[in-house]
Order: structure tokens, then sequence, then C-alpha cells
């Protein structure tokens, strides 16, 4: 990233990201950020499950949340961040593979409200699969 | 339980519920399973964090979402499981507190389809608030 | 209502509601205004419905979602307004009845959003059968 | 439509489409019918607005919903029909404009549910504007 302030938007991303255990838990990280779109993958861990041993929708969702918040991020000016007010899950197929890939994506920034999407792939091989859709909504705080 | 089907819901559910490595991640434990209604707490673990230290959402919608997936299937016959096929959660406050509670509900048991609801609540030196609130659409497979 | 506040929240909520074109489209009325609850009743008219025959499914969103917004609107000062920020709807049986009941409830009231439900019954001779689930967001502005 | 099997789609969803009175009360017309897409437009009636003359939510709501359904049943085989199970919308704007075009699209069809999303924009001068957006699910019935 040359461009200085896309370079800050990514430290300041990679910081707040570092910073949640959870995606530490999960063995998440950060893959790409641009403005208004983020991209997060994890494997799917051992304990990270549900009964049948396919991902967990906990681990779809945290991961889908977490790559729309930090793309709502990138459109903020430096100081503000941002909580999920509301979050909608559909669950299309078992996550099952390599790793989980969610991309976060801005539909609308907006001062008080920023709608978003998160589509979640299951990964194997190199081949995707589409597994999870996300549409919600972040507000900025601070 | 003296109600042997009761007693028969509730040792399928734990044994299920003994299998989802996440919850064992969360630290999560079943709390109660009633016809209906499913209980499921959890501690906010060094590991399960946001940013700031509260809850991460993903926690919140985990355990809501399995405290109503065991209440969709406290309704089911015996070989039947759920899967989740939709869920939204808003958050109303951040997940601060000794222990957060899930309390899942049927709303509407189908065949095809199960409506279910989720309420967690944050409990502090015993006072309890609401920090999520899930409502979602369960699938009976199997 | 002999109360002053009541009464004139009462008042400012039916003036929104009679400039609400939709509302008299669909034969919609106002049944009750509470501190964070409204009641909105309205008939399956002749041109409100599905292809069935049952009321369609904007129909049950429209008075679900009138019904909880003005649910908001109760607890917010005198020249504030809300708009609905996202609202999502489960669908449990077809809208047949004699009218439709919609029973808008206050979560929690915040300074920035008012998380809200609804339920949208169908009445047949007096008896009641829940056709609708809702949970959204409203904002508030002005 | 040269193909005769999009031929016979396009003619069934067009008479599902005249059934629901609905859709004639908003003046709703059907735009396009393709193999999981459908479009459909409607002005902003006279009887169709909220408290400030814009769209209500419920307009778009029904435009996207029946959209988001019909593009499920361009998938489906003949003689079976669908229903919305939950249907989520984000608002993102006031529906102001000449009228409002609504495109549903399928995202995974499946043999027991089939998830849809449906963008609703607000056509001005030609000029067309996002004003919400739609993720739901519609269940194969009959």
């Amino acid at each position: 990233m040359a461009d200085p302030d896309l370079a800050a938007i990514d430290r300041r991303i990679r910081e707040s990201f570092a910073r949640q255990s959870m995606m530490e838990t999960f063995g998440a990280k950060i893959l790409s950020v641009a403005p208004g779109a983020v991209v997060i993958a994890a494997p799917v861990l051992p304990g990270s499950r549900q009964q049948h041993g396919a991902g967990h929708a906990a681990l779809a969702f945290g991961l889908g949340d977490s790559a729309a918040g930090y793309s709502a991020l990138t459109l903020l000016p430096e100081g503000v961040e941002v909580m999920t007010a509301e979050m909608k899950i559909n669950l299309l197929a078992p996550a099952i593979g390599d790793r989980l890939i969610a991309t976060g994506r801005v539909v609308k920034a907006g001062r008080r409200l920023t709608i978003v999407t998160a589509e979640v792939e299951a990964e194997t091989d190199g081949q995707r699969k589409l597994v999870a859709l996300l549409q919600g909504t972040m507000v900025p705080v601070g």
C-alpha cells in the first residue's frame, strides 16, 4: 500500500483486529484491506466445531461479522470505531474445508449507520463454496 | 427429571452439546432443558473477547444460537437433529459480566421449520441485563 | 387517558398514523397506545392478498413495522420521529382471518437506536393465532 | 423468449403475479423474468406512502419480497409454489422517485429452502438509487 491513507487504515484495522482475542481463538487472519472491503480467513480449528465436525455457526458468524465491521471501519475517520448493531446470517452449506474466507463489504456508509454484507466461503483445494451470507448494520462510536 | 421422556430429551441434548467443541472453547454449560426451552451459560473467557474486552458478538451469537437450536430439538422425535437455517441478532449492550446466560425458546414447531428466539443476558453479581436478542429458523434433518 | 403526557403521546401517534396513506390503503386502525406498546389492526382487504387469497406478506410486514415503530415513538420526546433502519420478519402461518392484529413493543430504547419487536396475529371468531414475528431497529430522527 | 422452458416459466410467474391483489394495489408490474432473477417495478402511488410522502416500508418490502420469491420460483418445477419463510430488510434511503424497481435473485436453490436477495432501487429521471436491501428464505410448497 503506497497510499499513505490506505496504509493508515490498514494499520488501524490490524491493530484493532489484534486486540480481538476471539479472532486469535478462531485462528483468524486478515487477508486484505481495501476501502469498503476487508477479507478475513481462518481454519476450522478442532475447537471451532459443531456436533458433526463442521465449523460452528458462531465461527462463520464471527468471521463474517468481523470482516463486515472492518469494511465499515475503512470508510470512517481515524479515532472512530464501529459496533455491530444487528446482523442476520443465512447458512447455506456446512462449513467444511481447508479454511473459511469471509469477505465484508460496505453497501452504504452513513454518518449514523453503515449497512454491510459479508460472504463466507469454505475453501477446499483452492475451490471455494459459499457457506454463509450476512447482512447487517454497523454503528460508528467514539 | 422424573418424566422418562424429558429425561431422554435431556440426555440427547447433553450428548449433542458435548460433541460441539465450540461450546467447550466458549466454556459453555447447559443450565436447564425443558420442552421448548433450553438455557446455556458461559463466562466471558479471556479468549472470547472483542477489542475492548467485552464478549465478542460471536460469543453472544453462538450461545443464543445453540440455546435456540436445542430448544427446537426438545420438541422433535429421537434421531432427528436440527440445523440453523438463518438467525438474526440484535446486540443491545456490551457483553460484560460474570457470565452470559442464553435462553432459547420455540415460537412455533413445524414439520419442516421451527421458529425460535433467544435472549442473551449478562449476569453481574446476580443481576441480569439483556445484551442480545435473536430470532431465527431451525430445520430438522436426518 | 387521563394522564396528560399519555394523551399527548396518543394524539401525536394518531396524527402521524393518519398521514400514512398506506395504513388507510390497508384499512388499518390504531387499537391502543401505551408507553412502549402500540396495537394496530386491519382486515385482510380484497386488495391486500397474495395469490391464494391470504393476506400478503407486505400486509403483515406493514402492520407489524408500523406497530413497532409507533411503540418506539411513545418513548421519544415530542418533535422526534422514527424511521425503520431494518426489520426482520418470520412468517409462521397464512394470514387468514377476520382481521390481523399487530402488537409492537420496545425491547430497548436508546438515544441513537431503539430495538423493537412485533407480533402479528390473525383473529377469527375472537380466536387469535400468531402468523408473524418481527424484530428490528428504529432510528430517531429530527 | 424463444426457449420454450423460459416461456413456460415466464407465463407461470405472470399468472401467479396477476392473482396477487396486493401487487395490483401497489400498481406493480413484472419487468423481466430470467432463470434465478425477476424484476418488478411500481410507482409510489398516493395510497402507498408513509407520513412524509415517501414510499412506505411495506411497499419496498412487498416489491422486494415478491421479486425474490418469483426468482426462486423460476428454478422450481412446474406445480410447485413458494412461500416466504423469513425476510430481512435494511432500509437505506427514503423511497422517493418516479418508480421503485425491485430485483430479486437466487443465492442458493435447494430442495427444501431457497436463499434469495433483493435490491430495491428508486428511479428518478432514469437515475437509480439503492433504497432497500433484502435477504431471506423461500420454502417450496405443493
